[in-house]
This record gives C-alpha cells, structure tokens and sequence, in this order.
C-alpha cells in the first residue's frame, strides 16, 4: 500500500537527475508539464529493478523440457508463468483454445536408385549437452501441416524454391512435375517452398538446411561451434500463413471449445504434398546421387559433391502420415489496470511454446517479458499506477502457425477494436543491435525510446549503435532512425494485419551465432555458450520494451504521429510506380530479345536452353488518386503535429481525452473490410506478408502484388481502394485536429 | 608461278559475289577503288582453304607429349612447325636465346602440428587418359621462379592474398609476419600472391585451387568431367613480370648466347620466398587444421570444413629447392616479303611452349596461327603477294615469363621500331565468344573484321554475337563494339607496352568448360571433350586473326584511326578522376569514423576489431593539363578521320605512301622514354598490367597507380607526362593530315 517512490522526491534531487539525463534524453513525447521528468525517473526505478539473474533463472527453468504445444511442458509453463504474474500483483487468466496440431506418425525417406540410402531423419544426441538427450519428450524433426502421402518419384535440386528458381529451371528445360523436389532453407519462407513445388506439379517436397548456409560453411559446428552440425535439422511449419493464421479448422473466429469447425479438407492452408524438413548427412546422398544439367553457379552449396538438378536418376521415396489432432493452447493473460483510462490497452506479448527445448526461440524473448512485467509489478508494489491499463500476453502455439495470438486475436476482436492502444511483440533475442519492425505511426515515438536506453556493451543508446553501424555498413553517415516495415512470423500478425492494431516488433540480434534454430540444441548450454552469455541484452531488450509500455501506458498524450507515416507511405508509392516502370521496360526489352531470336543466337547451342515465352506488355496505371490522396495525407499529417505540439506545449484535458480516445483507433482506417485479395483474412492495406515470401513484407501490398504477379486489371482497383483508405484515414486525422479547435 | 586467281574473275562474278557479301560486309577500311572488293575475294578463298582436319592433325601431333621449355619435344616441336612453314613458302629461321628456367630438385610439404600429413604433390593418373600417364616427361606441379627455401612455420589463410585481404586480416589482428601463407588461386595473377605475401613478411607461401573455383563446385571434376579433381594442380610462373617479362638475367636487351648476364641474385624478378602450389586434396588437412578466428563469409570456398584464419595451430615445414639452369628458346619466324611495301611488317604470333601437354595452352591458338599460316601459302602459291611483309612467329617459353617473344623483340628493338606496323597475338582458344583485346587506334578497323567473320555455331558474325551477349547480360540493348585494354598474360606485352607497336590480342572463349588449364590433363583427350570438339573455333579465330593480318598486309591506307582511341582515352581520364573524388570521400568518411570512435561503439566486443589508421587526406590533383591535351587529341583524330575519308575517296599515291610510313609509328608516341615508376620497362602511358593485379590492366596507369597506390606527389607529375606525351602524340596525327595538304 506504498505510494509511488517518485512523489517525495526533492526537487533538487529531480533537477540532479534530470540533468544526469540531460545528455540523452529529452521530454518524453506526449509528456505535458513536469511529467515527461516524473516518467523519466519512473523509468529509472524500472530500470534499476531488472535483474539478469531473474532471466537466467527464468530460461534456465522455461527451457529445461521440449514445450511444444502439447506437450506436458507447455502446460507446465503456463501454469508456472501464471503463477509469477499472480505473485507480481496482476490479475491473470490462462484462454484456452483447442487446434488442429498435427505430429508425426510415419516419417520415412529412402534412396531407391540409383544406388541406395535410408535417411537418418534424427539429430545425434550430444555428450556434453543432456538437453539434446531428451529424446522421448522432442517432437522428431518434421514440417508441421504437411500432407499424408507417400510418394516415389525422380527427384529435382530446385536450389531455394523461389520463384526466379522455377524460372531458371524452365530455362533449362527442367519440369518439376510429377517429381519430388528437394530445396534448401532459405532465401523464403518455408512454408513457401512446398507451396510453389506443389503449383508447379511436384508430388513431395524435402527441405535441407545447406551447410554452406548455416553450417560448417558458417563457422564452427555443434558442440565445437555453434552452427549445424550434419544431422542438425530445422523443424517448422508449412501452414500456409500468408493466407491466414491461426488454427486451419476455425479461420476469423476464435477455436473455443464448441466452436463450429471446418472439415480438415476444407482448409486453405494445409499443404498438398507431403514436406520433409532433413539435415545435410541426409541431403548429401540425394543430391550427389543427382544427374542432369549442373546447378547454376548461385546455386552451388557447400556440400564436396557437384550439384546437379536433375532430375533423377536419383529416384526417392518419401512417407510420411500425421496424427491429426486437437490439441490446447494456453494463453496467459495478466493485466494491470488503468487509474485514469483503463479502457485503453497496452498489450505486450511474446510467445512460451517452442519446438523443442527453445532457450533462443522463443525463451530469450519472453524472458525479457517477464523481467519487464516483474519490475512493472514492483513499481505498482510501490503505489504507482498506469494510467491506461497494460497487458502482458504470453502466447501459446506461435510455432505452428500463430495459433495462441490468433485465437486469442479472433475471440477478442470487437473489445480490441475497441480498447487496444498498441500492441509490443518480442520473440528470440541474442547479443547485437537493436532491431524494431512497426507501425509507422509509431517511429517518432520509438525513435525516441531507441536513444534513452543503453547498450550494454558499449554504453552509447541503442538507437546511436544502430545507427553508427548502418553508417560503416553504408559508408556514408546514416542518422536518421527507421523502423522496418512487417511481414510476418510472430504474434503481431492478427493485431496489425488482422485488426489494424499499430503494433511494434522488437529484438537485438546480429551478434550471437548459430544455426539452432528449430533444432534440438537449441537450449539453455547453447545459448549460454553463444547467444548472449551474461543475459545483457534480454535486460536492454526489457528495457526497450518496458519503457515502450510505460509510455505509452503514462502519456499524457498518445504518442502517434503521422507525418513519418506519411514519408514512408510516400516512399512506398514512389517504390511501386518505379517498379511499374522498371518491370515495364524489362518485359519491352525481353520481349524485343524474344522477337529478335537474340537469345537462340546467344545460348550454348549444347546446353538446353528453352527460350521465354513472351509475357503480356505492361500497362500504364492511374496512380493519379493516389498521388493525390498523399497531398491530403501530408496536410493532415502537418495539421496534426502542429495541433500536437501546441497541445504539449498547453495541455487542454478535454480535447486531449477526446484526440486520445480517437487517435490510438486510427490504424483501424487503414484496413478494408475486404481484405486483400485471394486472402481476406488480411486487411490491413500498408503491411502485408509477401504471398510468395512468407515473413518478408510487401507494403502497399494490394497494389504491389498486383504488379508482381502481373496481375494488372487488379491494379488500378488496387490504387483506388488504397487512396480511398488513406483518404478516409486523412479525414480521421483531420477531424481529430478539429477537436482541439 | 600461278598469277593470284582473283584477277581472272569476270566482273559480273565479282558483282555476284559483292552481292552475297553486302548483307553483312561493306568495303574494308583503307581500300580504295575495286581493292575493296578484290580484297572481300581473297579473303573467300583464304577462309575456303582452311581445314579442321589440318587443325585437329596438328594439335595432336603438337600436344602428344610434354613440351616444356628446355624439353626435347619442345625442340622437337620447333623443328616440325619450321618444316610446316618451309613447306607453305615461307622464309624461315629459328632464333635461339638461352634463358634461366628452374625447373624442381625438391619439393616438400609437411604438416608437422597438431596433427601431421604428407603432401602428396603429385597428379593422377587417369587410366582412359593416357597422357597424363606421361610422368616421366612431365615437369611436376610447382611455381616457376619461387625461391628456393626451408621454412618451419605456422600456417595463415589469406583468401585470394589480394590487398584487400590483408587489410581485413589486419581489422582481425593477425599478421602473417614469419608465417607461411595458403592462398587460393584466383582473383589475382598468381605472381602477385607470394609478392605480396612476402611484402607482409611471410616467409613461405601455399597456393591451392579451391573446389569452389574450379573443382566440384563448378561442375563434375576430371575425368567424368571438365573440372579439377582432387589431385589436379595449377602450374605456373610466379617471376614479378610486372617489373618485366623475359629472361631475369637480361632485362631491356636480347639472352643471345654471349649476352652480358646478371648474377642470380641481382635480379628484381625471382620470388623472395618459396612458393608451392598444391592440389587441394592437399589443402584439405592444412586448412582443417586451421585455429584462430573463423574466415570472413566472402572468404570460405567449396571444402567441407570450417575455414579458419590462423595463424596455427597448423605448423607447416615446406622445402623447395630447383635446378637454376640455363635454357635454350627456340622462336620460329616464318616471312612472307611484301611486294609493295617489304619494310612494313605485320606480325602474327602465338607461344608453342607449355608447361604439360597444353592442348588448350597454347596449342589450341597455335594451331589456328598454323591454319592460317598454310592458307596463306596456298594463296602465294597461287600467285598472290601481299602488299606488306608478314611474319608468323611462334614463341617458345611464353610460360615462365614470355621469355621467347620477349628476348626476340629486346633483341630486334631497332628493327622493330622501324618497320612494325602491327602485331597480332592468340594464345588458348575454345568455343564461345569473340574476344578481343589491343589498341584502340585499331578498334574501329577489327570492329569491320568482326562483322565479317561468321559464328560456327550461329550463322551471325561474331562481332554480333557478341553484342547479343553483352545486351542479354546487361538486360538493355548494346549497339557499340569495344575492344579491351591489355594488360599482360601472353606475347603481345613485350611489343605493345616495351616498345610501342600497336598490338591486338584475339580468341574466343566461354562455352568451353575446363579446370585443366596448367595441369596434366590439358590435353587432346580433354580437348576434343570439353573445349571444341570440332575444332570449329579454332577455325573461327584463323578467320579472324587471318582476315586482321590480309587486310592489314593489303590495305592501301593503313586502316588506323584516331576517334576511337580518343574516345576510349578520355573514358580512362574522366574514370581516374572519378576514382580520386571517390577515394578522396571515403578517406575523409573513414578518417571521421575514426576519429569519432564508431568502429569501437559498433564491432562485436566477443571478436578481436583493429581500428584502421587514419590516412592521409587525398588533395585535389591538376587534372587541367589533360584536359586540355584531350581537347587537342580529339581536334587532331577528327582533322584524321576527314583526311582519310577523302583519301579513301580520292586516293592520293603520293600523300598514301608518305602517311601509311608515318601512321603505324603513331603507337610509338604513347611511350615514354622513362617508363612507369618503379618498372621502367614499361613505358606504354596507356595500357600495362597493374602493378597489384598482374594480368589484369590498368589504363593511363601512371597516374592512377599513383591515385590507388596512394603516392599523391607522384600524381601531378604523372598527369603532366602523360599530357605531354598525349600532345606529342596529337601533333604527330597532325603532323600527317599536314602531309595530304
């Protein structure tokens, strides 16, 4: 029953710290009168309670089982983080949500000419880590929604499986169909690479991890080093996410326990063909057992054999069968609730589910959550309160395909509408530099966060450190401070793609090393020896995010801004209007070179080489409306920092109830109710996965895709609704400038 | 006795024939009147008279058998091609030079710790190839010119040990100082790599064919395929030829038996420390035994281990010790007397040595120097008589330092100056793409030949093939025809960048597939497998280089011109400024970087970072003096090119005969009595080979080695040689458009 520390503070003492502060931070934004310095030394005391002992202990304890959903453990883990949110002064709840989560009953893959080979398809157990031994809790590795199927055919090398792969492929006269294709991890999203197999005619798809990728060809291998070693092997989901998350049997609704569910058959996003996900003593008989032309040399890996594509005479056999089950999944939710508008929610979440032991994927980054919401609860042990209440999520079934947040997104969709201000996402974190992904709303605001937070290592801000290495990197000086746009691959997807909830991923990387992703060594020796020794950056992590909160939390003012939304949306217009013109002139000039016969004039008449067909002339666009709704998105934009500042600068409680009660609800204009098209699921018109990438992004992805997939009677349209929907959130913007008048 | 068959030809013949011959050839340059077209009829029956099966006789008879310098068949060789020249008409004699040729006594390679292993250093043999079962003629793998040496060291790996390597050894902190280096062939001229190994204080130096290069990593390896095995190992010269070619105890004048030598060790030629190159079977267990920090990404090539930098644990002993002899060079030259003008002379060489079999290299050019050579004998015997002197010279020991062609310019300098119109080079050829390389006076008169001279496997003229090439590859269209600089690698150095002589270097390639070059297995059987079975671009390149050598022998008007050169002149000075400002800015960016402790604030702390010094600010250099020189070189190619337009069109017998003696000296005034800094052997202001690079050019390399190399006093100076020097050669053309006034 204390009361918070700050108030009895002197005001010499607040003047000391203020000017100890002096140096790198400023007035936090939205902060009116002496509350920006009020904030800046609750921060402090936030700060000062975060112990990286609590995160050793927390990974150490988290990751000490496989706990994948589930699993015994998975369970166990969210009772115990319930239990520490409980001891921390929140009110929890643990959703429950049953999905379909299939684990494997048969896998088996043989070469069955020309000469043989059965494939291990099991990581070795390693002397010295007896995390690696725990052999009967592991899911083996395996590609999860990967259909039944058993399946033997000729096999093709199809390098990544990209696109411009079967492009090339077509080039030299190498047709997938009817074939089982094998690719590398890499370069796209799994899930992709059996997708685009399976659109191209194969009938089974292997996965490899190239130890020229993340192998022996990176560094030193597993237990010596941290990268793959030979039977290492990346687990993961196939589920096709990019037409939607969550449990495959309940899409757009949350998988309650009556929830009317869809036959398995009529899912969108299970695989077709069998997927087997193996390690590079696996792969290596196949592809030296490979005939055909020789692999292009970008398509050479580091394997001592010559890659050939095929295909055959290496012929395979692939089987595979799942246990179809309904499993749960259980999200923590904790919540402390607001003083002054607890309808408006802060939410913070990392996921708790991992394929096997998990201490980087997902532990690094919920430890961090917990640091964060322990210190949080302490300063409310102390007597302070959050203006706007704060959620701390912890979700379940992320790995297999965002099934905890997006039920979870799904079941709450009309009160998160309604009262979600913003959503902190986290996942895996390592030593390195500050990483954040986000809406562009939001970029002012984080900018500012970047800089008032250290990095262990080198004592400048984390936002400098980013900076400086982009200008080494670039070799010209960089100082301006951007955030990345989001794709997909963690649990901010249903609330920003889904719901338009302004959303920020966050994490420091680029320093660790490693190729445990997904394996079963990645656990606690792993990533002590590797990823982040001392826990220095799962503490900068916690305080980046934790800071993220508590303002967002305290403002006086909802941080939003609009005219760096505005830069980067014009950035993306000027990007696909300049796309349109390149592709354009590509396609004349390749066309030109296909009515010329340049190409049969040029190739090695003894190598096959079939020449393009010529593709459909591109069109001009009308980019007209949207040229012209940026004018309008520019001015409201002006009109709103201007309103902002003055707002700051003298504080009006009754308008600035009104604009916080709006602006926080902005992003929601920038969905349409349609969705994009051919995937519904997803609204938002600014941030999309990239339907042929998977995690990558592609921003304005309506109008973008459209001209990628050559799909131009969909591209004005495309123009028409995004200018429609920025000139619809312009007038939103406008009308909240008019409050304050 | 035979009158040449042209003149006989009815006139409505030779209207059909120019008919056939107007698709794709106009009159060539400098013939003037019905010459044009008598010109286009002698050409046809040089092309009709060359046979493959004459091509394919001689390169198996030339190859059957190891043919190195100081080697009986190489002599053996000498003899026969004199013979085949008697045969055709041609005066001929042989000019002998004795020159220093080490050849191995021992060769021993060791890794002594942490583990050990035993060199193999030898080659295998194939049992389908039965000359590679030739051992006992064959010269074993090593580096002609290496020191001789005994050396116990721990071992470094320095990628490709090109200066930028270093610099980022440097940033790891390791220095190779009292170690030996393993350096991987590639991306530099292998002399260049123990020089500058040696210059960073190491005290022995590896070079090995990484399989990535040229191994499995390419495509299937020898002799399922065209690619290096295991055991196969690159031959070759290390002498410092960037300082000069040719015998190192004769530098500037001709090895005749009873020439003036240095002693051994006066020398600035022969490698200071020993130099070995293996297989990279043998790499394997040096580099696996490599500690110390792991390669950088770009570093890592195609073996199946972790490359690490060292220095140690690996401890290598290397021994060599060579037999310095003294060796005869047999150079044939075979004359054709001119019947107009006997005292010009158009010179066609190719080397006949190699350091195996050399099926590729140097036969497979030689053997299209010989095509041509016959042809043209069938032409004097029916009659013909060119108007100039052609000599066909084959070259003996191109491969330890273009020793033959080299001593036989040093020791006709006089001559040569005065009667060298041209000089036209081959060296290995295969199937694939004209390529070309000389003096750019010449670029507008080879284009022309070009165009003329048909694709074997296309039908189009390999100028256009070309062209179609380059536009699929830059993905735009590409209309202009260029020749390339030349830096050094084959016989034409000693006459273009000595002495002056206006030079080109001709043949096709990049449709072969090989790694065999400098090993055993370049031979007929790999040959006739994988570089041009049908020997149809070795008849392709006779065509070229036969039609280069008539036209030049005909022509009424030398076909030189100025504009071209201009041109491609001017390119090279606005690059060299564009080099300085970009240098210029990243010295000023890296030296503030340093100053403001960025690299400190970013580099990983786990990983050893040494900050680069600062360097020295790049001043502004006086660039006005060339750009005033290329104002008078443009002026004076024009005022030419209208000079020689009207003569064409109204021959002047009298100004022809005095500009075609002026015009082909024209080369001579681009050299520079002094020479280059540091290499006064080289005094061509416009092409030689980069001091650092050692094959690869460097254009106006006075000034933009000193640019590059950092001697910022050396750059004003260069700048002001090399305007003057252009002057002089302006007023020199001028002096010519003077004598048709």
């Amino acid at each position: 029953m204390k009361k918070y520390l700050v108030y009895p503070f002197s005001v010499v003492f607040i003047l000391f710290i203020q000017n100890a502060f002096a140096q790198t931070s400023s007035s936090p934004i939205g902060f009116t009168g002496d509350h920006g310095e009020q904030q800046l030394l609750l921060e402090k005391q936030f700060d000062t309670a975060l112990q990286t002992k609590d995160i050793d202990s927390w990974m150490k304890r988290i990751s000490a089982y496989p706990h994948h959903v589930g699993s015994l453990y998975d369970k166990a883990n969210a009772l115990f983080i319930d239990s520490l949110f409980k001891s921390w002064g929140y009110e929890t709840q643990i959703d429950t949500y049953y999905v379909l989560f299939p684990t494997p009953k048969i896998r088996q893959l043989e070469l069955v000419s020309p000469t043989k080979y059965q494939a291990v398809l099991m990581e070795k157990i390693i002397p010295d880590d007896p995390y690696t031994a725990q052999t009967k809790l592991q899911l083996p590795p395996y590609n999860a929604y990967s259909a039944d199927g058993d399946v033997t055919a000729d096999l093709v090398y199809v390098n990544y499986g990209i696109p411009e792969d079967y492009k090339r492929l077509e080039e030299m006269g190498v047709s997938v169909k009817g074939k089982i294709v094998i690719v590398k991890y890499g370069h796209s999203w799994r899930g992709i690479k059996p997708r685009l197999a399976y659109e191209h005619g194969a009938v089974g798809c292997i996965i490899y991890s190239d130890p020229a990728d993340n192998g022996y060809g990176a560094g030193d291998v597993y237990p010596e080093g941290a990268y793959k070693n030979a039977y290492a092997v990346q687990r993961g989901s196939v589920m096709n996410i990019t037409i939607h998350p969550g449990d495959p049997l309940t899409p757009g609704y949350g998988a309650t326990k009556d929830a009317k569910r869809l036959n398995i058959h009529e899912t969108g996003v299970i695989k077709k063909i069998p997927v087997l996900p193996i390690s590079y003593h696996d792969a290596q008989p196949l592809l030296a057992a490979l005939g055909g032309p020789v692999a292009p040399g970008t398509w050479v890996g580091g394997l001592p054999v010559t890659y050939h594509v095929g295909p055959g005479p290496a012929k395979v056999h692939l089987k595979l069968a799942f246990n179809w089950d309904t499993k749960p999944v259980y999200d923590v939710i904790a919540t402390l609730k607001g003083s002054e508008y607890p309808d408006e929610w802060i939410l913070r979440g990392n996921h708790e589910d991992a394929w096997v032991n998990g201490a980087s994927d997902p532990v690094s980054g919920l430890v961090s959550e917990l640091s964060e919401a322990k210190s949080i609860g302490d300063l409310i042990k102390n007597g302070w309160k959050p203006k706007r209440t704060i959620k701390y999520c912890v979700w379940d079934g992320e790995e297999p395909g965002l099934l905890g947040s997006t039920e979870w997104v799904e079941d709450h969709t009309k009160e998160l509408k309604e009262h979600a201000v913003a959503y902190i996402n986290s996942d895996n974190n390592e030593r390195g530099f500050l990483y954040v992904g986000g809406s562009h709303t939001l970029e002012k605001f984080f900018t500012q966060v970047a800089f008032s937070v250290k990095d262990p290592e080198k004592g400048i801000s984390v936002g400098q450190r980013r900076l400086d290495a982009a200008s080494l990197k670039e070799g010209k000086p960089v100082t301006d401070f951007h955030i990345d746009a989001l794709g997909s691959g963690s649990d901010y997807t249903p609330f920003l793609q889904h719901l338009g909830i302004a959303s920020m991923d966050l994490g420091f990387g680029g320093e660790g090393e490693g190729g445990e992703y997904h394996t079963d060594y990645d656990d606690y020796i792993d990533f002590t020896r590797f990823k982040d020794p001392g826990f220095h950056y799962e503490k900068a992590l916690a305080e980046v995010a934790g800071i993220s909160v508590l303002r967002l939390a305290n403002a006086d003012i909802l941080p939003f801004d609009f005219t760096h939304f505005y830069k980067t949306v014009d950035g993306y217009v000027n990007e696909v209007q300049q796309l349109a013109n390149t592709m354009r002139e590509k396609t004349q000039f390749q066309n030109q070179m296909i009515k010329d016969s340049i190409y049969e004039k040029v190739e090695d008449p003894l190598k096959t080489f079939v020449v393009p067909e010529k593709q459909t002339a591109i069109p001009f666009f009308n980019f007209a409306p949207l040229q012209n709704a940026m004018i309008t998105l520019q001015q409201s934009a002006d009109a709103y920092a201007n309103m902002f500042k003055t707002l700051e600068e003298h504080p009006d409680e009754n308008a600035i109830r009104k604009i916080n009660n709006m602006v926080y609800k902005s992003e929601q204009y920038l969905i349409s109710a349609e969705g994009l098209p051919g995937r519904p699921w997803y609204k938002h018109l600014i941030y999309a996965p990239g339907f042929y990438t998977g995690y990558g992004v592609k921003t304005i992805p309506g109008v973008r895709e459209a001209i990628e997939q050559r799909q131009f009677d969909e591209v004005d349209p495309q123009i028409e609704l995004l200018s429609k929907t920025l000139l619809d959130f312009s007038n939103y913007v406008k009308r909240m400038v008019k409050e304050k008048k």
